[in-house]
This record gives structure tokens, sequence and C-alpha cells, in this order.
């Protein structure tokens, strides 16, 4: 019995895909492309008005949330298990999921896995280009100026002489913390509830709980933030929170952008709290043009690519999935919407 | 007994330590500073006219090459030793060393260890600021731009996706392989001779020798050269070597500029045999301000900066010899005159 997929995305990638060659193809998988008749590549603003019919008959969807949200309670009744094309689920949640039965006869996996590598290198070269003055030279390049950055020519720091908070170590902060303990740093994680001994990570030196956040950011030559948009974790850093910082402290945010507010992150640039932010994630995205953290000297903008949801990434999780969705068991990746994610 | 050692330097970082005192003091020895009157602080413009008047009575010298190398032939007998502040031998041997007997009554040795980290993470830095289009960012940043780089929405290529080619797996070249490795990617080593089988590292992935060059450049994505100045160097990629390389390969050279010519390198890049240069060392350094590659596109420019010899680095090499000095055994990090390394 062949399996019908229908793949209803906007992303770039997919559009030149047959996936249903090599090296795509799945034996007993039929995939049917679903894309908006005019793709905006802009999150939210392309829409499949028919998409009930369209999907009708297929077991299986993998989506897009701003295209599947729409029609979240909606879905005909062929439809078992709608795999996100996306990691987050916060989208979904403000967007579309406002009444009281988040699921419904679906069963909805979230991009579980295939964000850990690309986020430790993105997190990684970012530390490294930071503590190698990168971006100066950069500057000074323009400028013909053939100077040493490196200060009072004392030297430069090496990964092993620095400490890492990683806010966050899920699958993707492991990775991350794996990588840079790796490259011999120290690796303090943020978790939610006490992590019982046996299943502690040798790669993460020392974890802290929630109510002892100031400890680890005391302690930390950079704070990683990887953590998803809940309840729970916006405005975590708001407020005075970044002022117990180390100094020259370093803030890294690949998670979501809500964890602080723009107006408590440009105070602890003011105030010297932090040193420097690298934003891969902003409060609102595309990030305004006239936020003034576009040209503030000490922060970093890339446009949310600290991760993206490539066609394998995507068909990884899927295949994982749907090797245990063909046997019947639980699938992985599944939300708790109680907390989320 | 107590071992006098003249520290001859103009190395800012130094300035204001005292190495009697704690981290660097070592029991029975007692270091004397002497620095430049008016230190320069750029290469060879500094001197000290009574310099064997000064280190008379030390029975080692620790010391840069260029307030060294106008002395040479004329250090006082007790001078047993001379520990340079360099890695590199090849401004020594061009400047100063024209004689057919290189090395006078003393024994000299090269800053051996303590560059391969720095390199190591400087190397690694840009390649994942080349991956991940860092540079590109930092425009678009300054643009206000919020797009993506990653060609068609469709990714990009992890470091476990990279070959990487390392021209020299001494030392520094083998730290490089090291952390490399350890991030997945398959690596290349250039070397002289053949290695023997028990004594391959397990972090290089297959040796190429000189004549089989072009076959280690048909594969690599990264080509990275870590090779001293030597004869046999000198050149070793100009004229239209480049034009094996695989397509889109780029090359970062932390070793010495003259491992290729300016125009072989204008060249390669003009005919897109590699697809961008990230260069630490230059031909003439600091590079002219009339050099093409300053403004070069696709060309990067740090001021030799990979690896800087810091006073920890030096001191490092210094005790570990330090203690063979002592016990009468050879020094390690012996310069080869013959091979000029």
């Amino acid at each position: 019995m062949t399996i019908r997929v229908a793949v209803v995305t906007e992303l770039r990638g997919w559009m030149g895909l047959d996936l249903n060659k090599a090296p795509f193809q799945i034996p007993g998988v039929y995939f049917q492309k679903i894309i908006p008749q005019a793709p905006s590549f802009a999150v939210g603003s392309s829409a499949i008005s028919n998409l009930r019919e369209m999907v009708d008959g297929a077991e299986i969807v993998i989506g897009d949330p701003p295209l599947i949200g729409p029609h979240w309670y909606n879905m005909p009744p062929s439809v078992k298990w709608i795999q996100s094309t996306w990691a987050g689920v916060d989208h979904l949640c403000k967007k579309f999921l406002t009444q009281s039965k988040p699921s419904p006869h679906f069963t909805f996996t979230r991009l579980g896995s295939g964000f850990g590598v690309p986020m430790a290198e993105y997190t990684l070269g970012q530390i490294i280009a930071m503590e190698r003055h990168f971006h100066q030279y950069t500057g000074d390049q323009a400028e013909k100026k053939w100077v040493w950055r490196e200060r009072d020519y004392g030297g430069y720091r090496m990964l092993g002489d620095l400490t890492v908070g990683i806010l966050g170590v899920g699958v993707i902060g492991q990775t991350i913390a794996k990588y840079c303990k790796s490259l011999g740093m120290t690796v303090c994680g943020l978790v939610r509830k006490e992590i019982p001994v046996d299943q502690r990570s040798p790669v993460i030196d020392q974890y802290y709980l929630r109510h002892s956040l100031t400890n680890l950011l005391q302690r930390c030559d950079y704070i990683c933030n990887v953590l998803p948009s809940t309840d729970a974790t916006r405005n975590l850093l708001s407020d005075n929170l970044l002022s117990s910082c180390k100094p020259k402290a370093r803030f890294i945010n690949t998670g979501r952008g809500d964890v602080i507010s723009d107006e408590s992150l440009l105070e602890a640039l003011r105030q010297g709290w932090i040193d420097y932010a690298v934003l891969d994630v902003c409060n609102t995205e595309p990030l305004p043009r006239d936020s003034p953290l576009w040209e503030h000297p000490r922060v970093t903008i890339t446009p949310h690519i600290a991760a993206i949801s490539t066609p394998s990434t995507i068909m990884e999780t899927f295949k994982e999935n749907l090797e245990l969705y063909r046997q019947g068991k639980e699938l992985k990746y599944q939300v708790d919407w109680t907390q989320g994610y």
C-alpha cells in the first residue's frame, strides 16, 4: 500500500525537487507537492485557500506552519499525521491555536533533529570571529590598515580559556555543548528541572536551574540562548537580569528573540552588562528597518539562518518518524502543548 | 647556581611584565629584560647597538630575530643558547645569515610549540565564516537587509561535507588537522617525504607527497597553507598550479606569503581557479597600501595574527627546553639550516 504524503511548502529549496526521485524517494511513499500560487518566501504572507481539498486523501502532510495553520481545525479525516517543516511551534500557537483543544484528530510532530550541527557550527564560528576580531579586521581591511587588534600585543584568548553558558540543553543545546567541549571550552547548561545524575551529559560541566540563572551568568564569557519561545522563557533575560553577567560577557541568540525585549538588550549594551550581542533571531522578524539594533556597533545581525530547514534536514526527521509510524509506534518530536515545544 | 637569561624583545605584551614574578618566575633563573630605547613594534626597525655588552654574562638569550640578527656573529662567549621569540627563521636567514656558517658557538631554537591551537581556531573560524556568509551578512547589516544568503534557500554545507588539504602537517598542521577532523571534515595532508604506516596520524585521512600535490588540490574544498618559507616551498603554488583546484576551492594562508606570488594568486582568483583567499601572511608585510589584494572582493586580509608570540607561548617552549638544557640533553626545535626550519 502506497502512502500518499502531501508536501505543503514554499521553502525555496524544495521548488525544483522531485521528491519521488533520488536521493529523496522512499519505497512505498508517493509525495505530492502543494505550493502556493505565488510563493512569497516571507513568513505568513502566502496562503492556499483550498488546502482541505488538495490534501484530502493524503495520510501524511509535511508542511510549513504558516500554510497549515489556517486549516488546522479543518483538515480532512484522511490526514493522520502532520510533520512541520519548522522546529518552533510558537508561530502556530500564537497565530492559529487560540482554542483550548490544540491538537485535532491528527498527530503533529515538529522538526526535531538536524538543527544541532548547523547551530553548533554557527555558534562556534561567531565565538571565534569575536575572539579573533574578524569584524574589526574586515573594517581595517577596508581602510587598508595592517594593525594588530590583539590588545597590547599581549595576545588573545583561546577557546580553552572560555566558559560558555547554554540556555536550553535539549537536542540542539547538547550538540552546541558537544562542539564547545570538544574544543576545550567549559560548558554550563540551563535546564528546567533537575537532571538525574545518571542522565547528565559528559559535555556539560555544570547544570543550573532557573532559580540559579544569575550564577550561570556570573560565570560565563558567552551566553548562548537556544530556548524555544514559551510562556516560561519569554522575557527570561529582560529587565536588569543581564546585570549579573561576567564583565565583557557576550550574548548569542539563536533561539527566539523574545527571550529578551529589545529595550532590555539595548540597556544591557548601554550599561556594559554585556560587551556584544549576536542576534540570529529578533522580537520582530524581519528586523524592522527602524530598529536601533541594525546600526549598533556592538551588535551582529543575521537573518535567522543559524539553522535552516533544508530538504535534507526535514527528510531526515521525517524518515526517522515514518519508520515508527509504519510500525504503529509513538512518533518522536510530538509537541507538549502545555509546555509549548 | 642561578642561570642568567637576557630577554631581548620589543613584543609589547612583555613590556609591563616582571618575568621574575609569578606566573613566569622559574627557580634558579634570573631574567634580565633588554628593550630597545624606542621600541617601534614594526619588524626590523628597532635596534640595540650595544647588545653584545648588555648580554655579556648571560648564559641564555630569549630574543626577537630582528634585534638578535645584527649581532648573530658577535655574541659574547657566555651565551650558550638563544631561544627565538618567533617560529619562523626565514627573516633571520634572509637578512643576517648570509655566511656559509649559519650557527656560531651557541645553540639556537625557534618557537616550536604553542602555535597550533591559535592557528587551528583561526582556520576553523575562517572556514565557518565563509561557509556561513559572515562577511556578506556584515555587509547586509550595514544596509539593514534581512535576506538569506543561503543559495536558493537550499541550505549550506556542514563541516562534515568538506575536505580540507593542509600543506605542511608538522606540529601546527597536525593541530589544525585534529580540529578539522574532530568536527567531521575529511583531512588531506601534504608531506615532504613518505610517512611510515606506524607513524601516520589518525586525524589525517590521506597523505600526499609533493609530486602528487595536484591530486590533493583536485580533492579539497579548502587549501590551508602552513608551510615555512624555504627554498623548497617558495612559489610552490605559483604560476598555474591552482588551476588544478576543485571548483569553488578556497585558499587560507597562515604559513608564509611567498608560497605563491601575488600575481599568481590574483590570476587564480581572476580565472576562478579559486573562489576566495584568506591571507594572514603576505609576500611583503605589512601589505603595501597599493596592493590590489586589499580591495579584492574575494580576499580577506588579517595582519599576521593567526598565531602570535605571546609571553605564555614563548615561556612554554622555553621551559620545556630549559629542562632539557639543565639535564645536558639535546634541545628541541633546533633549526635544520639546510632545510631552513
